[in-house]
């Protein structure tokens, strides 16, 4: 154990055991070397993690104060009320803990904190120049999409990519999306004045996820792909492919992108890599067509680049140490088992009910009369997503994405009572 | 000296004077530590730093050669590209190295990235809840603007923010700015269909920099202050207030902030901390007026967190601990230094040009007869903003923020040779 831990747990317990109160000033970061017989690094890296959790606040140039304990959770996020108030979420696309290697990933944020030269310049505004490169070899070996570096655009997230895409193709007027749940690309386009619904025949622009089709994770069967690509090249519109969970597929084998089908100059490519490594890190990317990435280079200096820098030159790195595909297969491997795990345990307590494991494996589907309230589930502590609830009848889409392993059996336990 | 950065310049010089040619393969790591004699997490460290400079790539499961030395270039950003062009920055945001405190940031990004648990889960679509409590805490104290948490969004730089903006206010119209120098707000308020101009008395939304009203650095006197809030109290107008630079005012005290002067729910101030910090680093946020406040509430799932959650963290203790008030003092004295040392300078060597130093300090004016060609700045290696240039007459806006500053005897020569 490395001794600062032993330090940070010595006062954890003073504060928790009450021997230190709220407004307690702690010692001096030289008098608890002295105290402790350690190095003031050591004391140093104790009170920074006391700090980052809560238990104590450093006022300046005064000293290290005791919170009050109430506060220690209001210096958690929201979230964590949240958290508090539901034990079994079966619904967010958080991760849990076991799903990715952060002390890798902190090597690669260290590594990019060391390239102090490049952290004193803003960022360009199409995304570093290295990790361009690096994305373009990525998704030409992974998904077949070959795209020069010039026409990858990398942001903070799919929606503030979409405002840029909106922002370059000013001459369309209405835009299809497969259904209603994604609320954030959809009022993202009303915003802009766009008309927005789910025929793709009548849409100039045409977003899909080929891999995660509608809530319930189905997989867009080869026929509909080609039947897409035809009816955009024959109308000239759009395709944005929003190609998220395609690393996830394992049922069915990963189908080609849309991109790589189309001969055209038609589609948008989109990826992301919340899901792959963990949702705090934000940075998506998209390949535009070559026309509309002469209109980006055309109008560059209207934008401005939201990803982190720091974390830009991480990935670039991460990705080049071919870390992205064991990451892929590791989240794969764990997603789905503990969606199988689901699945089966629902099947053993829930022998009346239809369940079915989603296309893309990472999805339990539930349909199971229901007499309840649908407040019941939120009063039981469990969050999932409720598709329909009519006639007595409910559907509910489950992804076990943020729940621990141990937790599904219980997590079933819960569903069961509700029920029934 | 730390033995990690040993090693890496043993390679370094290796790579360098051509011992390690293109293509060759360096000792695997257990290799090299018996040669060294040194540990693994030591050579690991060097071969990190070596990958991270591109002098060596990681070809996956085989190992680290070394890379074209052509390729070296085409690791860094493109911005090297420029840089090598330009000599003498004296236009960009750019921060020079001695600014910025990098190794104490680390810290925070380090502690940051061991709250684990937090990094799992998806940020707050407003912003880190702590974040925005220690936001509060800090414009509250500096800049006198009362605001609740819950009023505060963070996200990935004015321009996002902007864009939160027109998509809470739709039935508003037009919007003014006070120049046409920033490009980005004014294009992103076209794409929502607004109507953009620079006559603030027909404007529902008025965007104002009082800190930094024009490209001249001018600040926004007291009566011109009380003008507008009156005007916008009479007429029910938005002022958006971005406060970027108010930190850096040297000659004029500081002014208060519009938001402050107010007593009406009209005004929505926003402030960035990328001049403070470093520009890498994409954290801006905005104080919402209490009913645009209401409305983000009832519309929170329409939009998704652009920033870094791991930056978020890392920023809020870094302003809790009192790091940007000590940080602002030094940049605000280094740049003010070096904008007084520039303006003496061309005083010095350009006796017949009209030299000021702008209202905030930050930045040089000159008036000069220029009977040359704009594109000697360029070939001269030298990047200045041009204001105006005219019968046989220029206006030069300089800001010695990314040059160091012993360039800038060097770059007042080549100024000099140019305008003569």
């Amino acid at each position: 154990m490395k001794k600062y831990a032993e330090v940070y747990d010595y006062f954890k317990k003073l504060i928790e055991n009450g021997a230190l109160k709220t407004g307690d000033r702690l010692p001096s970061i030289r008098n608890a070397c002295n105290i402790l017989s350690v190095s003031k690094t050591t004391v140093q890296n104790a009170y920074f993690d006391l700090l980052a959790d809560g238990y104590i606040i450093s006022v300046n140039k005064s000293g290290y104060y005791v919170t009050e304990q109430k506060s220690v959770s209001d210096f958690k996020s929201e979230k964590k009320e949240k958290e508090i108030q539901i034990l079994y979420d079966l619904k967010s696309g958080d991760a849990d803990e076991e799903s990715f290697d952060i002390k890798l990933w902190q090597r690669y944020i260290k590594s990019a904190l060391r390239s102090q030269g490049r952290l004193l310049s803003y960022s360009e505004v199409q995304g570093e120049a290295d990790l361009r490169q690096a994305l373009s070899d990525y998704i030409r070996e992974k998904r077949n999409v070959t795209a020069s570096p010039d026409r990858i655009i990398v942001g903070a997230g799919v929606q503030w990519l979409l405002s840029v895409l909106c922002s370059l193709v000013k001459d369309r007027k209405t835009v299809s999306f497969p259904d209603k749940s994604f609320v954030q690309g959809m009022s993202l386009f009303e915003d802009y004045g766009y008309d927005v619904h789910t025929r793709y025949k009548d849409a100039d622009i045409i977003y899909v996820s080929p891999s995660h089709m509608t809530a319930y994770g189905d997989v867009m069967p080869m026929k509909r792909r080609l039947e897409l690509i035809n009816y955009s090249e024959k109308t000239g519109s759009i395709i944005i492919e929003d190609d998220f969970d395609s690393d996830f597929l394992y049922q069915s084998k990963p189908t080609p992108s849309l991109y790589a089908l189309s001969g055209n100059d038609n589609v948008v490519y989109m990826g992301s890599f919340s899901n792959v490594l963990i949702p705090g890190i934000r940075i998506s990317f998209m390949v535009l067509t070559q026309e509309l990435a002469k209109r980006f280079e055309a109008s560059k200096h209207k934008f401005a680049q939201t990803a982190s820098k720091t974390e830009q030159i991480a990935l670039c790195q991460y990705i080049r140490d071919g870390h992205i595909s064991s990451q892929t297969r590791k989240v794969r491997r764990h997603y789905t088992s503990k969606a199988r795990l689901l699945f089966d345990n629902i099947k053993k307590e829930l022998p009346d009910a239809a369940v079915t494991l989603g296309d893309n494996g990472l999805r339990v589907l539930i349909n199971a009369d229901f007499s309840g309230d649908i407040s019941d589930f939120e009063k039981n502590k469990i969050s999932v997503s409720i598709i329909k609830f009519e006639d007595g009848k409910i559907t509910l889409s489950l992804t076990p994405s943020a729940i621990k392993e141990c937790d599904i059996p219980k997590a079933v336990a819960v569903l069961k009572s509700i029920l029934n």
